[in-house]
């Protein structure tokens, strides 16, 4: 999809020609934070999560974690943590470690710069969040190509017009035409001005999470105290499996949890490559790493908002490259989240597959992801909307479609309720044996909001369909992702605000940016 | 696809010319019976579970259920049950009800002509079944047309083939070439010979019934007595919602019972059509249908297999016309796994889904409904392969598609191990931070088996996809499909056997089969 093809900003959001299909913006579900209530699916014994946690001791006890940043080994060491020889690796008594974990919250809230997409993480709160980071993106049209900055304001157009995306996942596409020592201020600032949901920061470097931090700030008009009183960015800290945490990572958790910034601690262990095997063995090596980090972060400030992140799966056994929304991956998932509750911690999972086309294998893969999660008690879905080919492509198509899987499950979530009203009984006596409920009074009353209504799904009879044109579910996904696009509205922001943010862009651009890696 | 370009019957499995990609047939998994030790994941609370099933019993007591064929409705009266004024409409106390359904078996045995090919169902042990009964069929080269009895042989070659299918279906599709009153001769004696996994009849009517029963007698090459003693096949009794069972329904739960063969009844409540517009509402009503069906059952042979079958979903609220693999098709798969358990019964549900095509939305509303009976505890999955398009079209690609996916369950239902060797230990001491698995001991001696490997996905790079032809699942799911047919190995059968199979749909042909209904 070529930019000359894409929306006009600010077109008003309602003012369709007469005639013309409602927008998929007008007829999607409304905004709201999402409650899952449902007891989640278990597939280990409590004793099992238990042996998975003692593991996890044992590692940090016996082996360590490789810790490449002076600040965050002081502070291991400074509470009780056993430099080793070779001057990086930590080792730690279980004591230590369940000592420091257990002030993290099991929930907290986060502060937009517009109230009203405020939400609540952690304790049946669930929010999703849009795909982050890949190099390229793709569309059916123009094919598969690195993205630009204008890619990440088309994703952003889409990211903001949807209400099931909660938070912005970060950059949805690397805009690789922006010099990189400045790149995060660009794409900051449009992340900002073009969508009012709580954006997330990268922590690959010291300096750019600190630019993104004072962004976040800017963008929400209020003075340093005030910021570090709400909680308005969230970064992912991956460790380095196996068991180090790279400089700039540990870095991060402490500065974020300096500015009282959630983190998703979510190590990368791939069974059978850097972690072993064994899915058990790799989700030991996981909870490890990730209480590890979790220790860092409440070492530097009790009650520090943290989320247990998992992202472990399988490898290809052909290449040694991962392989996502696998039965291992589900798997994993799912005991994932028994392990985050084992701390009382919210919990990140992902929705991510590795088919290098938008077809039937990137759907079954992302169902099997994402019915983990959801069924599992994901607090925060990560890569929501718009993962392909293992995270290296955005795909406008596959974030349209993951939308329509994202409102189904958050209709899957909606309890059901089991009272007079629900059991029906009045209106099964009323229509009694061969009847029908078409025209009962119990049927009109709900029907038009009873079930979920699709946005992408054709549930016409087979020759309606045909007559209309046959289009499978990625050709209309096609004509959503252009409506959707066409169909954009840009955000308020004071213009005082708009202008501090540019300014400050412009300021640390002059500056020479950030430095790169 | 055209049946000249089919295959070949009897080509020997594994002669193939050598550097030729090894069929899907050996590459696929082993045949085994699948076992569910994970607990379920149940979204009801077991008080509002108990408050469905005394609904369910209010409803049996005071509006009650139209039984239409004389037998059943005596076998009732003769119980305690109550005929009302309508001569149709028999009425229950609820000890009469639970009394009944009592003595129906938690799981029971069932016998193939190959014993290997044996079943168990019930207490976590579980079997997935073919589509059954579209008068369509189609494949990507040539299209949908009306099914003819070539189409149900070539499906009858890849669910013999693909060791994830435990049972067949019934007729993957209708032989529509074949004349009404011997189409079930014609139809059976290709199901028996075709394959020795155990088959479905139908009870549409009760001479087709009867016939079926006898030609099942026969490939066992039993006498009466023998058959009498083992369960060989299954029938699928649907009621006519609401609140009927239909005469040749209700003999069929009765003629069945006196053989001592399993039953599935299911009720097909349509909420907001069939059912009430309510999902719970819907429920209460599919447990009333259900415990019905059950009850008759048992009165007419205490003891006999039967499975508590599922089939709630909405309407499309446009149409009318039913809607599968939704968000409240899953909640209501969950929630009847948990009615089935309440009452100690093995549990039906099914993978279906709404598209007209083989798309990614067929694709995720299979996912939906398979995840959802999958997680609640399903015994039997019905209609688990080439179901498309509401059930109107058996697709050849769909098929093997739902291979992979029913090959991905099967691996995510093994338990992981979680003993020392599982939890890897020692291999993440000697590996030690920042090295990897790739050469660890614990690495190679698991290696090959440790993950799940798939038939269908591509998890090659990008490049190496690309340079391979780019070809989406669908297009190697056309390709699967060749191959499967092509590597078709008949299973064996004595000749005697095969000749009494024969030899009486001749006879019954020549008397004019069954009557049409």
């Amino acid at each position: 999809m070529a930019e000359e093809h894409m929306a006009s900003k600010r077109r008003p959001r309602h003012r369709q020609p007469r005639g013309r299909d409602p927008s998929p913006l007008e007829r999607q579900q409304p905004w709201r934070q999402i409650h899952n209530s449902y007891r989640p699916y278990e597939i280990l014994s409590a004793d099992a999560i238990e042996a998975i946690h003692h593991a996890s001791l044992e590692i940090l006890h016996r082996v360590g974690i490789a810790v490449h940043a002076a600040r965050a080994r002081d502070l291991l060491v400074r509470h009780g943590g056993v430099l080793g020889d070779d001057g990086r690796t930590i080792r730690c008594e279980p004591a230590l470690v369940e000592a420091a974990i257990a002030s993290a919250p099991s929930a907290f809230a986060m502060t937009a710069r517009n109230p009203a997409r405020n939400l609540r993480l952690g304790e049946g709160f669930l929010a999703f969040s849009t795909v982050s980071g890949p190099p390229n993106c793709a569309d059916l049209a123009s094919g598969r190509r690195p993205g630009t900055l204008a890619d990440l304001g088309n994703f952003l157009r889409l990211s903001q017009g949807f209400n099931c995306i909660h938070m912005l996942g970060g950059h949805m596409v690397e805009p690789l035409d922006i010099a990189v020592p400045v790149r995060h201020l660009e794409a900051g600032y449009l992340c900002l001005t073009m969508s009012d949901k709580i954006p997330r920061l990268y922590c690959h470097n010291r300096q750019r999470s600190l630019d993104m931090l004072e962004l976040v700030r800017l963008s929400h008009g209020c003075n340093a105290e005030e910021f570090r009183s709400r909680h308005a960015v969230f970064a992912v800290i991956n460790t380095n499996s196996p068991l180090q945490i790279d400089a700039a990572m540990a870095d991060g958790i402490i500065d974020m949890a300096e500015w009282n910034q959630p983190v998703v601690i979510t190590p990368f262990t791939l069974a059978g490559a850097m972690a072993p095997v064994t899915l058990i063995g790799a989700l030991a090596q996981q909870n490890a790493e990730a209480l590890a980090g979790i220790m860092i972060s409440q070492l530097t400030r009790r009650g520090a908002p943290v989320i247990y992140g998992a992202f472990t799966t399988n490898v290809n056994m052909r290449s040694g490259a991962p392989a996502f929304g696998t039965p291992e991956y589900a798997k994993a998932a799912l005991i994932s989240g028994q392990l985050a509750r084992r701390y009382r911690l919210p919990f990140r999972s992902s929705n991510i597959n590795t088919s290098n086309a938008v077809d039937i294998q990137a759907t079954y893969e992302t169902m099997m992801a994402t019915f983990a999660a959801v069924s599992g008690g994901v607090n925060l879905l990560h890569q929501a909307a718009g993962w392909l080919e293992g995270g290296l492509t955005a795909s406008f198509e596959k974030f349209v479609i993951d939308i329509e899987i994202l409102q189904m499950f958050a209709s899957f979530l909606s309890p059901e309720s089991v009272d007079g009203d629900g059991l029906a009984l009045e209106a099964i006596a009323a229509v009694g044996p061969g009847g029908h409920f078409f025209a009962a009074a119990h049927t009109l009353e709900r029907y038009a909001t009873a079930f979920y209504a699709p946005l992408l799904s054709d549930w016409r009879n087979f020759e309606a369909w045909r007559q209309a044109g046959g289009l499978d579910a990625l050709q209309r996904a096609a004509a959503l992702v252009k409506r959707a696009l066409a169909d954009y509205v840009e955000p308020a922001m004071a213009p005082a605000i708009r202008e501090s943010l540019r300014a400050y862009v412009e300021r640390r651009s002059r500056e020479g940016g950030a430095p790169v890696n």
